[in-house]
């Protein structure tokens, strides 16, 4: 495939003006109040699971075109109580504050619509040039503030094949995603969000060392998955990946080619460096593979994406 | 009431040890895996709310004791594609990238059980020491990452009392506390997270402008709510306030006592500057004051707080 | 004037191309080794005057456009210390390490010759797009990281009208700039940097606020100052003033017209939020008011503009 | 030399006291009014050279202990401006803006008095709680906002022992100290601010990388030195290093004890990361290792430390 192929594809997948030229939710239009009720129907055991990875200086970041980890620091804190550097406030009140510093792409993270463009254009058409230093003018995360609660499906690709993780640079197929679908017994359906374990944190775990996470090689989502991901109507797809998509990327020259169909055609929300490793534990021992995700973002105005920490309640 | 009063019901009232001696959640311990089941039960519409207000540079605080307004800031954006700025990346992607700056308490937020202590130690006898400029060694909001899912309940208190909203330095008191919740037909139960509406935001709103807003005199909890709060074994409870309880502050030589002793001794979960207007229009609609409430924190390492963005699902 | 008159003086008075097509120095090339030399020659007392203002949150700035003052954040402290947080360095060693989020401009400071531009040009005839989201491809203020080493001629415009301040709207004229130079015995030469007090920062302490002197009316250099400007071959002015010229600005419909003739016509180095009244005290006392003037930016790669706190050595 | 040594070092060349009880300056000091006029006087070929290294990203930080390079990002670009985003701003003013964020002691830079302590001290006997997350209520930068400004004098280390730099572990000792200075024909004297050359930075440009420079293995001043800046009466030195003294320490099991003595007991200033290899190659070229040296701090209120661009001015 060749990156003229990779744009003829997302022609052919565009899904522009399909929710009316005002639309900045994509597929997550696909999520109907009822795909709400259901999935919320799921919840069977009680047992929820945060697929943030922790959010602090140690994360995979490099520093790489200004994504630095997040960097938290205390405004005031128990040892400046203790240095009597609170004593004015009267009644014995004594407190910590804190702030954080953070790209909103550091970790745990959705991709909003106006994350990624090609050709002037982001979804549904509108002019890249609306996202300046001010921040997006279109299809900012916080348009999705109360929208990305459905039913969530993890995909183990992996545990499928027998493998403790996919190596990098393997290329997941439809027919990855439809066997680990099918040996799991959990199809996926109309407005799911769906989550692919490929086990690349775990490589990263079990090597103690993040070293080439954030953009190095990776398992990934296969260019030819694109059709599959349209034809599901699916509302979302994450992945325990810093991008998502297989690296090296295909066609060689090119970058993040399935961002761009993805996100700027189809409309699609992307999440990524989740961690899926726990749950994935979980529904190998239970055997349920589907249940609720609550994984809303926090509402920045005009922000390209957020940090969340996806709720996957069994 | 004095503080010694104060502090004799912080006595009183003090959960430490109740669950064990390393516990780092209080009350979120009220929330069982058969509660967070009711809860999903709840959902019948299929519609969610979000409870976060905008975060961005408009926001309620002025700067004092370095809360400052969330400060969000881009890295890169469709203008800078536009000016050729990206012309490198191969393959025709352009993307945007975004970071923000905020105190942990800037705007809807959590407060950890490290937020608050007096007499050198916070919840659960932890020496408040322990929070130190390298964060919170003990009680940080991390640890709470997947605890923060249960039944949630409105207690729409100006709408009980037929008033748009309570006026600043009201002290809500239990028995208003039980005429909402009678008046709607709502009971609190054991593990509940309680929304109290005190109207304040939408007050703000009708001036529109923050003004008094992070600080000023504010309707609230009364101290006398504590006892209330501790007997029904509550799991949180959050405000459309800045600062959950009544201000001016009771007794007048205080500064936040109520806080003193619902996060220190009682180790209950706090939150602050919710928007529950929209929530309580449709409760009031349709008769339901309960919901699924998932209002995960996301995990800095060692935090105090967190920002959050509550979802009421109906 | 209007306008058009205004950008027809932008013509006249343009300076690109005398340094070459490559220069980026705009007028600092007026500072020659011979003018630095005669300029540490104007030492007589060994007396140093700090002329930025307090780098800290209770600045000028009100948020506007980002602007935020300046937030200081300790990364670790003597109560850390204390509080046994730093115990596991050995031999005793014991520190503290702070940081700071400052816009560039918050305080005084120098503006680059990239801050502004008009018809998508800047200083030198450069495309305005080169600055971008990843900082400014040509103009930045570290090409100037050792070249703002000059005499500086302080004019003190309210001393000389007898003035305690002028009043804010108050344009300063040419004739008020050589009133004020014949007065002091302190002609303006090629190469000098010009401090122009106006007494406004006197005037908001005396007030105890800084309300208002953030874009508010202030007065400042007239638009018939550019010529002189320009004649007298200086290297730079600075102001007490948040924005160097008068406001309200002139003609009506307009926003720092004389930025645009002097920054990017002219190539002129301006200087902001300088805290004069210590200097002029002195000045006034010993009627000297040349000095030497050191006032080297930070050299941010990339920036368009620079916190500073100038010395003026008499 | 053990650790008790150090202490008894310390406690011997202590100068607290010295200067009165109240004094926030310590060696600073040594620079009277004369020697301000003198320094002033040594400028003969009118050229400055900057000595801090590039702020930005590719600095050496590696962000341990929250110490990130400098983070620039831009609030507003030309690229917004062509891209339409400023349209609303009258009369065709166009403008850029940015921010920094950076920790105080990310590149060149002042130590503050309240940067260092032991034994619950820090300069002149203060307490070292009363550095706090509100920052140093003592010995803070700002104290030195006009009082940086001496004689300079470059001690060329490899260069006098016919070396490219100093191998990493190379403790400078007095004689070494001595021998440049001798070789070089320039005298240390009271009052003047030394800047010591160890070869290191052009160790790590010759390199390609900074790799091991922040916290790793270098060149410095042995604790043997100590005794020789104290008796010199000299108000500050610095180096092209990361920490001023040797590393590996001596002793053994320490963390920086030439600070320790330094600054808690001598009350000396100290800079780090100077860029000293194009002024080296000056002095070289002409004999003359004698300078002007301004190098203020940006007068953060209460900061521990300072970004600072010295220029020597020959």
């Amino acid at each position: 495939m060749e990156m003229k192929d990779v744009l003829e594809m997302g022609q052919r997948l565009r899904n522009w003006g399909r929710w009316g030229p005002e639309d900045q939710l994509g597929t997550l239009n696909f999520i109907t109040p009822e795909k709400v009720v259901q999935a919320c129907r799921l919840v069977k055991k009680g047992k929820a699971f945060a697929l943030a990875i922790p959010f602090d200086s140690r994360g995979p970041q490099t520093g790489f075109g200004g994504r630095i980890n997040p960097l938290h620091v205390m405004l005031a804190s128990g040892a400046d109580a203790a240095a009597g550097a609170q004593d004015l406030i009267p009644g014995g009140f004594r407190y910590a504050d804190d702030l954080v510093i953070m790209p909103l792409q550091c970790a745990t993270q959705w991709d909003s619509l106006a994350h990624v463009s090609y050709d002037g254009q982001m979804y549904n058409g509108y002019d890249a040039r609306l996202v300046t230093g001010y921040g997006a003018g279109r299809n900012s995360i916080d348009k999705m503030k109360d929208r990305i609660v459905s039913r969530g499906v993890l995909l183990d690709v992996p545990r499928y094949k027998g493998l403790d993780w996919l190596e990098p640079g393997y290329p997941i197929t439809p027919e990855d995603l439809d066997g680990a679908a099918g040996r799991q017994g959990a199809a996926v359906e109309a407005g799911d969000i769906v989550l692919v374990r490929t086990g690349h944190m775990a490589l990263c775990r079990s090597r103690g060392s993040w070293e080439g996470y954030a953009g190095g090689d990776s398992p990934g989502l296969a260019l030819s998955t694109a059709p599959w991901l349209h034809e599901k109507q699916i509302a979302g797809v994450a992945t325990d990946t810093w991008g998502v998509e297989v690296r090296p990327n295909e066609p060689p020259k090119s970058f993040q080619p399935l961002h761009m169909v993805l996100i700027r055609d189809m409309g699609l929300l992307l999440g990524e460096i989740l961690y899926l490793d726990e749950l994935a534990e979980d529904c190998a021992a239970d055997g349920a593979y589907e249940f609720l995700l609550v994984a809303q973002p926090i509402p920045f105005t005009g922000a390209v994406g957020s940090p969340v920490n996806p709720m996957a309640i069994k």
